[in-house]
């Protein structure tokens, strides 16, 4: 796996308002790893987005004033180019053969939309999760191009905790002998075992302890798998994990998982200027909003702290939210009640 | 998998000191779900024992005044009897014919320690991690010989959070095709794969983010594995869970740690009398100490507090340690000088 180029990329993204003659009332979201770019229904897929109470006419992010655009990031699988798309130039899938890919490589990469539209600046560049890393990325790399961040519970660089979790969910994912060195059949099968675990890992490290003691305490499952050795799923929060793993590996390609996942390993805000300091003072940002959650244990409230902190010294305004939520890194999808007003007052 | 009986059960333990005349200065170690009964050096076996800080003469738990004993959990496979030993009924190995486990199994059988030395009444009963839930269930089964108890790192229950990362440790393991339900080689193969990623989980929760960051923060691994496919070890906090992950596979039965680790699932102190109060109105402690560590997410410091708070109304004297220590659940076997006063205090 090297550095390298694609030929032809293609990037999925969903709109939703208009572009004002000014061109100045653009929205840009990045994703966390799983979502595709539909976060929100809209007349072309009246389907419920992932964010659906924070966009749209007179929600947060108004769609009556603002042009919002959701890219879904380069790498992944639902529409943009990346490891299960097929290489124009060999025909065949890329699959491995992809190159490296970095975050800085997602948010460079949705420029082409922006200049599709003759977008120059952006009214807000926002993210969560690693959402937040290519939000940050993008308006370090492009800073004429960005006047206000908005990031959630994400981070200036991805810390040996968090790089542990996701190094393991990888090595699930190659462990499973049916991922074939990547040459799995494309056709829906695969290493689905290896997703398995590796989603269920996922959803330990988005949630809380916290918030399963309380929805699940220690109830037994109603549907109990008294499997006849005896290791099947015996307690509420077990078949929780399974049926939310089960949602999730018909749908995401594991090569893009394992390329996506790696991409947050690598990033670092400071390796635009060999100090997070160094790069902040690339900025040309006017505002900024830091959202973190106490109970986030993946990307932990310190470092957007340390992130809101930094970045005061070189952006005029600075707001911090630090949200009290119990979901863990997932409250900015369910703690709605939270996070509207902190992006109300924003936009 | 069923409630059942073994037939002449072998314990492995091992001693240090002497019983005195009245048999009253005995102290019992139960251990957590890895370790041996080896806690300590001794003139029969040299090497270096797990505790080996702890536990000597004029160390915390002086050998000089207590006849100290530590036991192989029943259902381990370092000498006592489990899924690793032959059923002497059909001469086969139990493997997963070996009845549910519980901490109440583990705790019960040391009394046969106990009787086989004449003690009837114990100094001390002690134990970390899942040895201190056995060491509560003990004292909940057996009042009569348990005046005195420490709990370190442990809780009254588990909770859906780790309930969650150790039934995805065992699923692991079970999805390893290497474990043929249970009937793989016991000449040390078997799923070494699942092993490794179980092991690779356990290291993740046994110690902090915090810890990390300062130890790894984002090096390099110097024995950077670039694998063919590119998903090999980048970070030096990958390479550490590799070498403790190479460590252990060869050394732990995979249907053993299947036992332990449901049977910690299981364990609601509760279960004793209905509610955690009736249960522990059985108790006959004259004295408790609950030590706890705040950056342990596994065995959270509020359960232990709860412990505490539980105890307080049946316990004559109870002490509550609240550590500092920044290396998580781990930190009773690494973070001696928090851990030596603590419990030389107690001795």
């Amino acid at each position: 796996m090297k550095r390298g180029e694609i030929s032809q990329p293609t990037l999925a993204y969903e709109s939703w308002g208009s572009l004002n003659p000014g061109k100045d009332n653009a929205v840009l979201i990045f994703t966390g790893l799983s979502p595709s770019a539909h976060a929100a229904s809209s007349p072309l897929d009246r389907a419920t987005g992932w964010w659906e109470d924070m966009l749209g006419p007179a929600k947060p992010i108004d769609t009556n004033r603002y042009f919002v655009v959701c890219v879904n990031s380069l790498g992944s699988c639902f529409g943009s180019t990346g490891p299960a798309s097929i290489n124009p130039v060999t025909g065949e899938h890329y699959r491995l053969t992809f190159p490296v890919l970095t975050v800085e490589d997602i948010a460079t990469a949705a420029t082409h939309i922006l200049d599709a539209h003759g977008i120059d600046t952006l009214h807000t560049v926002l993210g969560s999760s690693m959402g937040g890393m290519t939000a940050l990325a993008f308006a370090l790399l492009h800073p004429e191009r960005c006047t206000r961040l908005v990031s959630i519970s994400s981070a200036a660089r991805s810390l040996p905790f968090s790089i542990a979790l996701r190094s393991l969910q990888r090595e699930m994912i190659r462990n499973d002998d049916a991922w074939e060195n990547g040459n799995y059949p494309l056709n829906g099968n695969g290493p689905i075992s290896g997703m398995r675990l590796a989603r269920k890992l996922g959803m330990i490290t988005y949630r809380s302890a916290a918030e399963w003691a309380e929805r699940f305490g220690r109830e037994r499952a109603t549907d109990r798998q008294a499997a006849e050795h005896g290791f099947g799923i015996d307690f509420e929060v077990e078949s929780y994990l399974e049926s939310h793993a089960n949602r999730f590996i018909g749908s995401f390609d594991a090569n893009c998982y394992l390329y996506l996942s790696r991409a947050m390993d690598l990033f670092d805000a400071a390796d635009q200027g060999g100090s997070l300091q160094a790069s902040f003072a690339q900025l040309r940002l006017k505002a900024a909003m830091i959202i973190g959650v106490e109970s986030d244990f993946l990307f932990p409230i310190h470092q957007q702290e340390e992130l809101a902190m930094a970045l005061q010294d070189h952006v005029e305004q600075v707001t911090f939210k630090r949200m009290a939520s119990i979901q863990g890194h997932d409250s900015f999808l369910v703690d709605m009640d939270r996070f509207r007003p902190a992006l109300s007052e924003f936009f």
